[in-house]
C-alpha cells in the first residue's frame, strides 16, 4: 500500500522545478511505500507562488514559509532557496518534526551547518541533502565498482567542475536569477555552487579528504548588485582549484571555475585506481569510462559504457525505458527521492543526510580558508 | 486559459508507457491551451489495465477497445498497440469522430494504411504518429539548419539503426513481449521497426525518396513461438540493407539490423551537402555533428554541439533545465504532445499525420518487394 | 648478414614518395634479411626524376621505364604510375625477371589483372600491390583477433570511404595532378580508387564476397581536361554504393565517395559477430574499437584501443616508439616493405600479391558491372 | 645549395633513435639550407655503438664522448644521455665551440642549467633543447590562434601528463633502461620528465609563471635499484600537481604521474579565454580541439580540427602527406630540426634554445621547493 506523504515545498526557482518534477513523477517508475502529495508552495510573492503551483499542481500556496512550516498537513519540508536561508527555516522545520529535504549546500559554512545537524538529529527527523549527481546511474555504478574492488588501491581521484556563463561583466549579482554571485546570499562562489558536488561525489566514492590546499580568484572585481541598484565590489570567487590528500592515501586534484569558455556544466570525475580506472562527465551523463588493467594485453582500453542497459545491472534503469536510450538530468532527482521514500520506510536513511552534507562543508571550509591564508589547511572532522 | 482533452489509451505495454509520461509531463513544461486529461486505459486483461492505470493515474479502465471508442468522454484516442490492430481502431475511431495517435509505422502496408488515412481524413480529426524521433532538439535543429541553406546542394543522405537484442536464437516470437518477431503481428522486421524511423526522418530531413533497392536476411530462421508453443519458420528481415535516389538527386544508403553486437539503439544518420555536413546518433542523443566547409580553413573541424542550450536557438530546450544538462528519450513524445496539443489549437497540424506517416509507408512496401524481387523499385507516391 | 636488394621505381608522385620513405626507413626500424637499395627512379620528364632523386637519394635516373627495367643493376621494379600504365610495366618487369610491386589497384580490369597474375606466375617472380591498410597495426589486430575466433559467427561487415576533395567543379580531370578523374588513365573513380582498399580488407578480414549489387553517381557531369584543354565529360563514378553477400553470410554495406563534405580520407570498417562486434577508422588509425558481449553484464562496452602497446601483442608497434605515442600512415608502407623483404627470404610471399589483388579486382568489376545494368551480380572466382 | 652539418650522437637510447630517425628524415621532406650527415655516435660500450651505428648509418663511433667532442669533423653535439650528464658534456662542447642539441629536461637544477645557457652563450654557438611537443602541428596551430587573438584574456591553463608503466613495484631504478626512477640520475620523477614539457609548452603558449604552489608523493617507498643490486629508497616523485598563477593574469593548475592506470601518454593541455577555448591531447595528437564563442548561437560546439589539411594553414603537414592522413610522435622532432637548421642559416635561433629552456628549469625549481616547504614559491627569473 503506498501512503501519501505531504509536501511542502519553499522556493519555486529551478531547483523547485527540478524536485517538483521528481515528486510528480517517483511513483510512475518507481514501486513505493510513499506518494509525494504536492500539498503546498511559498513563494514571498504570491503571483510567483500562484504561477508554480498552477504549473505543478500544488495543492496550495503560502508566502510565509513559516506558516508552510506549522501546517499540519505536511509532512516533508523541501528547501529551495538561496543558501543563506537554509539554516533558518531547516532549525524550524526541524522543531516542527517535518521531514527536511534540502539544496545544496547543506549551510554557508561548516558551523552553521552544525546547528542543522544537531537539530535533525535532536527531532529525529528524516533528512537528506540534495547532491542529486550521486544517483546519476553512471556514477552509482562507478560506486559499486568500487566497492566490489575492482580498483584496488587508489592513486588519484581527480574532479572538475566548468561552466562559462559568468565570463560577461554584464551579468549582475545578487536578486532572485543571480544570488548565486552574491556574496551574502551564496555565501561563496564556485567552491560551495559547483565543487560541493564534486566534493560530495569524493567523499562517497574514496572516503574522506584529510588536507587541501587551495588558490581562488575573482576574475571580474566589480558587478551591478540587483538589490542595491549599484556597481559594487564582487565578493565571491570566480575560480578556485585545489590539491589534496584523502585519507586513503590518494592524491586529489580539483578545480571549479565558471570562466571556461565552452563549458557548460561540464563535472568530470577520474579515479586511478592500482586495477583499473574509471572517468565520467555530466555532459554525457549516461557514459561510464573504464580500463581494466587485467583485461587481455593487447585488448586493454577505454571502455565506454553506456549505462542504459537492464539485466547486466546498470543501477535504476530498469525503471526506465530499453536499453540504448538515455535518461535526462532530472532523473537524478526521481532517483533520490525514490531511496528516500524507501529509507524512511525501512528506518534507514537514504544518503547524503545533513550529517554526510555537513562534513562536505568542512572540507568546503577549509578549501576556502586556505585559499584566504595561502597555506595547507586541515579539513575538519565531522 | 488551458481546456482539458480526455485521452483514451489502448495498450499498457513500452509505448503506452513512454505516452502516458508526455501526457502527464508536458503541461509541466510546456504552456499549451490544452491539458491531457488521462481518463481511460484499455487491455484486454482487466488486471494489467488496472495496474497500469494504478502507475499512471488513469481515471477508468477498458477490456474492449470497442467501448473505449464509444465513450463521449473520450477526445483522444492512443493506439498503442501490436502493427497489425492499428487499421482497424483506427478506422473506428476516425467513424467515432475522435482525435487519433498511432503508433508506428502507421500499418501493415501500404494499401492498409491509405485506408486509414482516407478515414481521418473523411472524419477530419486531428491525427499524427508516433515518430518521435523528429522531436529530438538535435534533430530539429538539423532540420533548422537544412531549411535555412546551410548545407547547400546535397549529396548523401544515410542512416543505419543498429540493435543487437535478437542475437540468441532463445528469444522467441510472438505475443505481448516480443511481438515483433512474429510476422503475422507485425508485418516485417527491422524494416517497419526501425528503418520506418530513418525514413521517416529522411523524407522530413530531404524530401522524398524516387527508388529504392534493399536486401534483407533473416539469420535466425526458427524461434519458438509464444502463442502455438512450437517451433516456427521466422518470417520477418532481422536486417535489411537498402540504396536508393532522393528527388532531390541525392543518394540514400540505409540499413538496419538487430544483429550489430555492441548497440542497443544506434540511430545514426548523416547529410552531406556542398558547403556543409550534419550527423547525428541516438546513443548520445542530444549531441548534433555539424561540419562548415565556409569556416576559416586552418579551423575547419566538426563541431560537436551539445544541444542543450537556452538564447542560441537549440529547439524547445528553454523549457528544461540550464545550458549542459541533457533531457532522456522521453522528452521526445512530451515535445511531440506539445505541438500536437499547439497544432489542434490552431488548426494547423503537427506532423507526421497519417498522410505523412503513409509516405513512409510507402517507402516501406518498395523496400520489401525490392528485397523479394531483387531489383530496383519506384516508391508510389502518396 | 643484410643483403642490398636494388629498387627502381618508376613514377615520382605521391606514392613513389610514400614507398620511397619506406624503403629508406624500414631497415632503420626493423632487422630484415635484405637492404633496399635505391637505385633508380624513372619518369618521362628527366627534371622530374632528378629532383625527386636528389630528395631521396636516388643514385641514378632513367627517363624511359623500358631502359629501367631491362638494367641488371636492378631487382625490384616499383610501379607508382596511374592505373592504365601498370599492366604494360609489369608484363614486361616480369618477362625482365624483377621482383614486382605495384601499386593499387592491380589493373584497368580484370581481365588485365588475370594477364598480369598469369605473368608474373610464370615468371615466378615476387610481387605484391601496396593495399598497405592492412599494415596498420589496428586493422592487422582486428585480423588476428578474427582468426582467433573473438568475434565468432559474423552477420555485418559494412565499410565506408569517404573524401571531399572533388566538390567543386573547378577541379580538372587528367593529366599528372588529377589523373584520378580521368576514365582513360584511372578505370573508374572512387570504385578503384577507394572501394577497392576497402574491399581487399574486406577479402582479408571477413573472405570472399559472392554477389553485389551497386549504385554509382557521377555528380559533376563536366570538368576541364588536363590533356585536352576543353571541357569534356566526365567518364568515372564521383560516388559508389553497394551491397553484398560474402561466402560466410555475412551482408556487406560499402560506400565510397568523394563528395561527403568534412572527410578527408576517412574509411571506416566495422564488423559485427555474434560475440564480438570491432571497428576502425583512418582518421585516428592508431586506434581500435572492440565491443565483447562476454564482458562482465554492467562492464561492457565498446572499448577504444590505442594499439600502441608493446608487450600486449600489438602488431609491429615495438618497432617503434614507446606505448601512448602514435605511428602515421607512412609507417604502413614501411611494415609492408618489411614483411615483404621476409617473405622474399622464406620463400612465403607477403600478401596481397597480384593474385589477391586480382580477386580484389574481380569485385571490382561486379560493382562497376551492377551499377551498369541495376541488378545483382555474382563476383567472378579468381 | 644544401651543406653538409656532421652530426655527433652521444646516447644510443630511445631518443637517440627518435633523433637519428629526424637527421635521416629531416631533407626527405624539408628544403633545407643543411643536410645533417650522421658522423659518429657514442656510447661507453663499442657494442652499443657499434649496433646503433650499424642501424641509423652512422660512419664512426666513439665510447669516450670527450673524444667525440674533440673531433674536427663534428659540427653538432646532440646530448642524449641520462639528465646527470647533461651540463658536463654541454659545456665541453660549447667549449669546442660545436652547436648543441640537448635533450629535455637541460639540467638537473637552475644554478646547472644556467651554467650551461652562459656556457652557450659566452661561445655563440647555436644550441637548442628537444621539448619537441611544440613542433606537433596541432601545437603549432594553437600558439599560431593565440598569437592571432583568438582567445582574448586568457583565465586558465591547465595540462596533465598521464602515465601507468610504474605501478609494479617490480620495476627497478637505475641504470640504462630505468634510470628516469633514480634520483641521481634524473634529478628527480615526474617533475622533470613530464611536467617539464607541460611547462615548456605552456611558457610558450601563455607566458611566464609567477607563483607556484606543489604537491608530491611517492607511492612506491622502495625500488630494487640496478647499479647496486640493492633495494634502496626511491627518490624520484611519483606524482605532482601544482597550481600557479602566470603573470597575464591565468590561473595554472598542472598535474603529473606515473600511477594513472589506463594513460600511456596521456599528455593534455587547454586552454580558456575570454572568446574562445583549446585542447589537445598527445593520445590523438593530430586533433586540436576548438571553441569559439562567436560562432552563431546555435551552432557553437568543440571542434574536432584534423590537423591534417594543407592550404588552410595547417603547420608543417604540406610537407607530408595528403589530408587526412596523420602523422606520428617521429615527426616532432623532424620538424625540430628543419626549424633549427633553417634558424641557423637565418642567424634566428630555433626555440627553445638552453634560456628558454632554463626558464623552465626555474619553474620546475619552484614547483619542488614548494612541495618540499609546502608552501607558495615564487618563480625566479631567467
Amino acid at each position: 500500500m503506498t501512503k501519501p506523504l505531504n509536501v511542502g515545498m519553499i522556493g519555486y526557482g529551478f531547483m523547485a522545478k527540478a524536485h517538483s518534477n521528481a515528486y510528480a513523477q517517483v511513483n510512475h517508475f518507481f514501486d513505493l511505500p510513499y506518494r509525494p502529495v504536492l500539498k503546498a508552495v511559498c513563494a514571498r510573492s504570491a503571483d510567483n507562488a500562484k504561477t508554480f503551483a498552477d504549473r505543478w499542481d500544488y495543492e496550495s500556496v503560502e508566502t510565509d514559509w513559516h506558516k508552510l512550516i506549522e501546517r499540519k498537513d505536511i509532512d516533508l519540508v523541501d528547501i529551495c532557496v538561496p543558501n543563506n536561508l537554509h539554516a533558518e527555516i531547516a532549525l524550524a522545520a526541524a522543531q516542527a518534526g517535518k521531514m527536511i529535504l534540502c539544496e545544496k549546500p547543506l549551510a554557508m559554512n561548516g558551523p552553521e551547518g552544525l546547528k542543522m545537524v544537531e537539530a535533525v538529529e535532536k527531532a529525529r527527523v528524516p533528512n537528506m541533502v540534495w547532491y542529486n549527481y550521486r544517483r546519476i546511474p553512471a556514477v552509482t555504478l562507478a560506486r559499486r565498482l568500487i566497492d566490489d574492488g575492482k580498483l584496488g588501491r587508489v592513486f588519484h581521484y581527480r574532479a572538475k567542475f566548468l561552466q562559462d556563463w559568468t565570463i560577461s561583466p554584464d551579468v549582475p549579482q545578487g536578486g532572485t536569477a543571480t544570488w548565486r554571485l552574491a556574496i551574502e546570499q551564496a555565501g561563496s562562489g564556485v567552491t560551495g555552487d559547483l565543487l560541493a558536488h564534486c566534493i560530495d561525489t569524493a567523499l562517497w566514492l574514496n572516503g574522506s579528504l584529510d588536507t587541501v590546499n587551495a588558490m581562488t580568484e575573482t576574475f571580474i572585481k566589480e558587478r551591478k548588485h540587483n538589490l542595491t541598484g549599484k556597481v559594487e565590489k564582487v565578493g565571491i570567487d570566480d575560480a578556485c582549484t585545489f590539491m589534496g590528500r584523502f585519507a586513503n592515501g590518494s592524491l586529489a586534484t580539483f578545480e571549479s571555475t565558471r570562466y571556461a569558455r565552452g563549458h557548460k556544466a561540464l563535472y568530470t570525475l577520474e579515479v586511478n585506481g592500482e586495477h583499473a580506472s574509471l572517468a565520467w562527465d555530466l555532459h554525457d551523463l549516461h557514459r561510464l569510462q573504464y580500463f581494466d588493467h587485467r583485461d587481455e594485453g593487447r585488448l586493454r582500453g577505454w571502455r565506454s559504457i553506456h549505462v542504459t542497459d537492464h539485466g547486466g545491472g546498470h543501477p535504476y534503469m530498469d525503471r526506465w525505458w530499453v536499453p540504448g536510450l538515455q535518461i535526462g538530468y532530472e532523473a537524478t532527482f526521481v532517483h533520490q527521492v525514490a531511496d528516500f521514500l524507501n529509507g524512511v520506510k525501512e528506518g534507514k536513511p537514504a544518503m547524503p543526510d545533513f550529517r554526510d552534507a555537513y562534513r562536505t562543508q568542512l572540507v568546503l571550509d577549509a578549501v576556502l580558508q586556505s585559499a584566504k591564508d595561502q597555506k595547507w589547511v586541515n579539513v575538519a572532522k565531522g
